[in-house]
């Protein structure tokens, strides 16, 4: 019955993976999943275990009925009996409540029982796929039962977002989970560098010397990244409300994005030399003055509207939001990135929930041409894009202007599309495989290093300090809208637009 | 039963055309079909006459039937009754010999009639469909009858290639000419500046600021012109006798092509701003010394082979060729443009028939950026090319690269493409219908002004010379190949390709 055909790696890459919050939505909606498409794949290791630790009596059995539930629901693959009796065995279920300090004993020696039996050299992946109030205790449990102190092995630690709520709660975090774990041993997911068009970016930029040669600020009239959502916060309004825009998309999402589209070339493509380049970017952003904040900054929430025909709520009467609510659940900006490259070509930045349109898109648009020949009457002329479609559709779009040919005499912008619809996630390999992949093979190039999050905190604090200070005329766009008047404004007062390609 | 609303036009573009060689091959194929095609998209004159000469013994609804079922043959639209019944009226067949000096005074009577009759306004456009070697004569017949010296309008006249066999006979063919008629008044016929895609050249450079800024010798490594066709010389073996691959082609389209693609800006887009521009690439081709000749030129001439399946013979064996012939079916350049632009990057051109693509385009090969982040190891970095697609297939091709989605490290050459299929020439308009509208139009940019010609026969005639000097080793390629080894040799020994896209 068993498939062991397709398990990979020696044993640099045996591991138990142990996940706290086991029994949590991201271990069934996207852990389970790419693990089975790992395996499915060939990238899981021959010895590898995952231990699911959560809190609800369950049984082994059980535990492993409901992770197969949730795979045949989330994963991009069909579920094959044999393949899934191969990831069948390696699931362990451990009950334990992390918040007991007294549990993390018995968790350990539960692990080097395992351990032992299992031939995983010790090796562990301890991740938190927890609310991120527990973080501290449960790295604290790791470390005072002294798990990360294995004769052999390495230990690293995986933690999801956010990292932290602003600049001081991130610093306090992160110096708790430096007195446990080495910087090169903890893994900052941010999920969107997992996605394989944020990936891609760095390729287009550095194998295409038609982008490399004019990716800058003599050519560049400015650059766009859009990340928009129909959805609202669902039943996450309580978390949402902690968060908004700025905390859930901008200061992780968003920077990680910016800083690759405008990062120099590495040295090479080793993780260090590529996050100090990010973490460049990151530090030129301009100062954020209190002019920059009155001129560059639109805070949006939504209000009642309609979304694919069907009406929906505003934010003030989602579920746990109160009804005067502050949190933006949208936020546009202009920012200047200060260094030789980019001065003068401004970045735009949008992300909203409740949008008329689901997207993630970097839309490059290059200068226009002098109007000398051609466009010197009544033609417009419309520029070259260039569009890293991100999701859901995923690849690159090319505009160019080109004769139209059914007139004779005009001169039409002409379309150039690789793209592909991609539905959920579709082919691609999910971020997570490929997330949890680099992990286990200690590449930590796709995670955010502390200075880089520290840094994207710095220009975030003084946004969100901003709206958690100013009483914001809410609700100020319909859901279904592209938001709120202000943030077309924004690039109007330039001459521009917002391009929804 | 006359439908007149697809006529149009003032007085200024009223006319009679004069087709000498009224029961010729490129009448029937090309002209006639050209005529009811611009009818129906509204671009002929209201006031327009057609007059067929040829020495056949015809009437005048002989000659119609006849046109109306090349039309049916060869137009890119449907016969209409409606429609074509006013073409016919239109078109008028003059029975006379053109060699025949004494038949001028009468052709001059009869056209004044039809002019008064017709108010046509005294303007002409003599269209010369004949043998070259008949130029002169009837230049002189239209000139010794006075029939361009009309008391209104204007006299147009149309020549189509070969324009000369070398720069001797087209110098002493352009002096005959320049007696009757004002240089501003030749229109020299290159069919393919006809072509939509050779027109859009100038709009992709000059519209695109992603092209326009890289189109040198910094980010270009070479240019590829190829026009390579399936087509043996059929019953035209006469003719190419004379001809070859660089009268036939070279001389001509080539050094067209290659003027629009290597030219400067032009201040802007008058026709003899555009053409003085052209005229300095051709300028500025390397001197062709024995050097040159020795290294940079590859002749071939076809023998025995198989086009898609079928066995078809060697050039020596076609129709009314020598068993001995020299002449070329093939050739393969490489040229130097010596400006700033362009030096340093090599063109390389080729052209011929027999071969086993028929295509014409155009290849800009970018320089490939070093190996210095991606590429270091085993990958080969694909250049970024842009093709531009004149026939079959019209329009853009672009390469680029980008992740490879599957394999989650590889980096492949992903592919954008505008082109679509045109059988025959499709919907496009065909070449000869803008020719001529712009001949009505008295717009000369898409013709070859005269300091054009002569230096593109500079250029062609050394090498031809060259060819006829030398015994070459012909037939040299297979029919249904992509012509002699050496022409591979010409790219491959500067480290490069050929590209069939």
């Amino acid at each position: 019955m068993m498939d062991n055909k397709n398990l990979t790696g020696g044993d640099n890459l045996a591991a138990i993976l142990v996940i706290f919050g086991g029994t949590g939505d991201l271990t069934h909606r996207k852990l389970m999943p790419a693990l089975y498409n790992m395996l499915l794949d060939g990238l899981l290791p021959k010895h590898f275990r995952v231990v699911s630790i959560g809190r609800r009596d369950k049984t082994e059995d059980q535990y492993r009925e409901d992770i197969k539930s949730s795979i045949e629901k989330y994963s991009r693959n069909k579920i094959d009996e044999s393949k899934w009796a191969v990831l069948r065995e390696m699931i362990k279920y451990y009950r334990f409540d992390f918040r007991d300090h007294d549990g993390y004993a018995g968790l350990k020696a539960y692990l080097d029982d395992l351990d032992a039996a299992s031939k995983t050299k010790g090796n562990r992946i301890y991740y938190l796929a927890v609310a991120p109030e527990y973080f501290e205790t449960i790295v604290q449990g790791i470390h005072l039962s002294g798990m990360t102190k294995s004769k052999e092995g390495w230990s690293r630690l995986v933690i999801e977002k956010p990292f932290g709520k602003d600049l001081a709660t991130a610093r306090h975090l992160n110096q708790k989970l430096l007195e446990v774990f080495d910087e090169s041993n903890i893994y900052r997911i941010d999920h969107y560098l997992g996605k394989e068009m944020i990936q891609n970016i760095m390729v287009l930029r550095f194998c295409n010397l038609i982008f490399e040669s004019i990716w800058n600020n003599k050519f560049i009239d400015n650059i766009q990244i859009s990340l928009t959502e129909k959805l609202g916060v669902g039943t996450r309004g309580e978390y949402y409300e902690k968060s908004g825009a700025m905390r859930d998309m901008v200061q992780n999402h968003i920077m990680q994005i910016l800083s690759l589209v405008a990062m120099e070339p590495p040295v090479n493509l080793n993780t260090d030399s590529i996050r100090t380049e990010k973490l460049k970017v990151i530090e030129a952003i301009e100062d954020i003055t209190p002019e920059f904040l009155r001129d560059n900054v639109v805070f949006g929430q939504y209000g009642r509207g309609v979304i694919d025909g069907v009406p929906v709520v505003g934010y003030r009467e989602e579920e746990k939001v109160p009804k005067d609510s502050n949190t933006e659940t949208f936020v546009a900006l202009k920012l200047h990135i200060n260094n030789f490259r980019w001065a003068g070509t401004p970045f735009y930045i949008r992300t909203g929930k409740r949008l008329g349109i689901y997207s993630a898109e970097i839309v490059i648009q290059f200068k226009n041409l002098p109007n000398i020949l051609y466009f010197k009457d009544s033609n417009i002329q419309e520029p070259n894009l260039l569009v890293i479609r991100i999701q859901p559709n995923v690849g690159v779009f090319f505009q160019f202007n080109t004769k139209d040919f059914s007139t004779h005499h005009d001169i039409v912008a002409t379309k150039m599309d690789t793209s592909y619809a991609i539905p959920g996630q579709g082919n691609t390999p999910e971020a997570y495989e490929r997330l949890i992949y680099d992990i286990l093979r200690g590449d930590s190039t796709l995670f955010s290093r502390w200075d880089e999050v520290e840094a994207a905190w710095k220009v975030a604090d003084k946004i969100i300090s901003y709206r958690s200070q100013s009483k914001l005329n809410f609700p100020n766009y319909d859901a279904g809208s592209m938001g709120p008047i202000r943030s077309f404004e924004l690039l109007a007062k330039d001459g521009r637009k917002w391009w929804n390609i």
